[in-house]
């Protein structure tokens, strides 16, 4: 059965940003308006008629036409700046002379942050659409405020607590006694048990949030239990990526500190503490107990052991392997960690003796000679 | 309480293959007709009358009996050959000859494929049962053809068009807009939003697809999250891993190429690209704006960064952390990524000098003597 | 809008444990009976009276009072003695002297043991709220006994049987012919499929057993699918993580031996089995085929390639890569794996040629200088 849809599914490659089918759109809006909302400086176009001349969206560099705004942030990509058609351009000081004849610039200091402002003003997030779907299930005592949008097959505990205007999305289960601030966007098929969550948290969908700890004793007849007794607490403006998991303390609490941002797929051991704005990138993961100071940054699938501190804006590398504890504002890489400078002076010392060795007619095959 | 259960759960670790609690079953087939279906030689056995025998089912080569087919595809269980009762084995030509006289063999360069044929002749993959649970909620607006099967609380939104033969798993959302092909199999509890799917394509329970990129600016108050505005495109015949995630583009799609495999727990970042039958094993994480050739693997546990570049038919072994582009058909593992080569010399050097320092009396306790 | 919640949710990091909003309470007890249960030597206090004192909870030593129970395990939180309020203490008995002159002491040569039995006392695991949901599916033919817990939106299929007092937790799906043994909790969002489970088997929420192995041939056109004919057979016992996937075999079946706990975000392949007593920490992976005997260890983001076998009480470091046979017994760290000891003598062995090769004068600096 030949479909027209094949061509939408395996065709455009460059098409597809802000598909009205996904996307809600405003404007359009004028360059200066929009770079007064980027916090940026308005540069008009050399070769071009600037006078009412208005922007209806946002692309990509490679597709975006007169029309829309695009923007660059990663220097790698510089040279796509010669071929673009897109009419006004987010750009660092540095390339605003780079920028074509024919296209207008916001000049900004901080490129991607000046983006981040003009594309929620084309596509702002929806708002909640007030009101409990039909099959909801809550339970008795449940504090739902009717500015909540609370999706289908939702389960709300005994006794929960949720704060205005927050979304619940489809099939999220919110255990008894747990409490939601406000302005929160809690994911389809999100589980929440043991937990208190401040203002503006996201967790993304499939998070897992407050189950047990890993936590055994080994007993005569095999591993025995131990009861994971803590919470997992919150803060405010806390995002949670999709299929994390967050076990709650066993008896202490597990913090999430206010403004950070976990990735898809992490892990947070129980009675583990982060600090404020803290990063975690997709599949790391960190041990029961440890403690992350503030604006720490631990990037895809690095490991943290249990029981150590992380110093304040230390920035733990990917696949790094942390067994000890970490100095505030320290870079680490390896597995063990170590400092950045070290690992990569190491890589090439090895690799140097190895060609040595493989060069003086010894073995090198990758058998061990000895 | 004694259970009559506990001896079917603990005992029986042969056992198993095919139960009829879980699958269906065709045949019996007979070895000329199964040796046709794998495309493979039919080769009788030297001493056991041929005329009339047919098999009813499959097994291991542990276990299997007289009427039931196994298979040889990997060389170090060869020795099972010896004690097998099995009374046809599929294997390639190097073992023809060791295959024991009692059984017939269906002998086939391509052994794993012959297999997959004949085993999916004995149990075919069920057809949808067309229907739409009484509890399902399907918005307005939505296309479902009566041919499709979706399960239980499963939650269909507005303008969803989904194609002939679909089977929408309990509990699956698909978000608002998506589009899906015809045959697809989506998983129980996947969640799809800002995507269109091909035909064909399998999502196994829990994936996760379409959800925010990890994108945000750090701004005087904290981060700010940049909106995400493509899409995710997932090409014909893919199929992708129970508790996966897939973020959808920024400013452009995430694309999964026809015929790619992702297996469980795999991430793959905003705006990524994969081309057709890429292969990325569990546990692997593919970071945004990268963008893979065709035919690329990716093994377990192994991590790419952003923005770079992999030619076609690479290879990148296990927990591999790769951090600049890959040539074409290359093979590297390690992390940092190198070839294969490269990596296992390196291992065999510092063996060597490590054994070197040790046994020149110096200190190789894993305390650095500096 | 101002909200009173604010300051619980950012404020005490110390509190939360025991919170009566999540957990039930029992007691007050005796000092004596708490040994007793605990399995360790009451020490009265030195310098209290000590008559007719109970005790009514438990907290960590920072900030128990005198009516609660603490412990010691870790020697690193040792210090915390000093200073702590906490009425009775459970030590080992080398920190029997060290307990403050007002506290209570249970002596205990498994102070995490004895521990986990006190914590036990006081929070015992709720029980199952016999009933079935309203809102619940059960399929024709599914046998659930009246003592078991089911929840809102469970769906069960056609043939399973469960066994007295298991809970099935909201949204849990499973499937058709699957078998559950007695006082098992089933966590929410759980799929099952293909699968036998013993008795007292806990799987966490979100966790995926049963689906599909990653199994696919060359093929002319493509990858094909491998039929998966196997099951998932969990003995007694066992615990699953939060969103861990476990595929079922493909033509025999994937075991997790009795007793043995996998943490969160776990993967095992089709045909692995695990022995008993065996501890999978979270992210690790075990590739498919690969058999684990009986008290193996698998630390954090381990990974574990397919095919090979790992003696009984072997144990395997975090973010270890293994890519042959471990003899039982084994430490091994490293990827690829090696004994610790090694491991370290290498790590040493690098550091010290990298500074020699530094001081010497030669390009340390990360680029290779031949």
């Amino acid at each position: 059965m030949a479909r027209s849809r094949e061509t939408s599914v395996s065709g455009d490659r460059q098409g597809g940003v802000a598909d009205s089918r996904f996307f809600t759109r405003q404007g359009p809006f004028t360059g200066q308006a929009l770079a007064e909302a980027a916090g940026g400086t308005y540069q008009p176009p050399q070769e071009r008629e600037d006078t009412e001349h208005t922007y209806g969206g946002i692309g990509p560099l490679q597709s975006a036409g007169p029309t829309e705004v695009s923007f660059l942030d990663n220097r790698r990509y510089a040279p796509l700046l010669d071929g673009t058609q897109a009419g006004l351009i987010i750009v660092a000081p540095a390339f605003a002379k780079r920028v074509p004849a024919s296209s207008a610039a916001i000049v900004s200091s901080t490129p991607y942050l000046a983006w981040s402002r003009v594309a929620r003003m084309f596509h702002p997030a929806p708002a909640p659409k007030a009101g409990v779907h039909s099959t909801a299930v809550i339970e008795e005592g449940a504090v739902v405020p009717a500015s909540c949008e609370i999706g289908p097959f939702v389960v709300i505990g005994r006794g929960v607590e949720i704060g205005e205007n927050t979304i619940i999305g489809s099939h999220a289960i919110i255990g008894d006694g747990v409490t939601i601030g406000a302005h929160c966007r809690i994911g389809a098929q999100v589980v929440v048990s043991h937990a208190t969550l401040g203002d503006r948290v996201t967790l993304f969908p499939g998070a897992k949030i407050g189950q047990d700890g890993f936590g055994f004793a080994v007993g005569p007849d095999g591993f025995e239990t131990v009861p994971q007794l803590g919470r997992v607490v919150i803060e405010h403006d806390v995002e949670i990526g999709a299929n994390s998991t967050i076990d709650r303390g066993s008896v202490q609490d597990t913090v999430i500190g206010a403004g950070s941002r976990l990735d898809n797929l992490v892990q947070i051991g129980h009675n583990t503490r982060l600090g404020k704005c803290c990063i975690v990138v997709s599949q790391a993961g960190i041990s029961g107990s440890t403690e992350l100071g503030d604006f720490v940054t631990v990037a895809a699938q690095a490991g943290l052991i249990g029981h150590i501190r992380i110093g304040s804006k230390a920035r733990i590398g990917a696949q790094c392997g942390v067994m000890s504890d970490i100095e505030a504002g320290a870079d680490v890489i390896g597995s063990p960690a170590m400092p950045f400078r070290e690992f990569f002076r190491n890589v090439a010392t090895l690799r140097k003796l190895s060609k040595k060795s493989a060069g003086g007619g010894q073995d090198g095959s990758g058998k061990d000679g000895d």
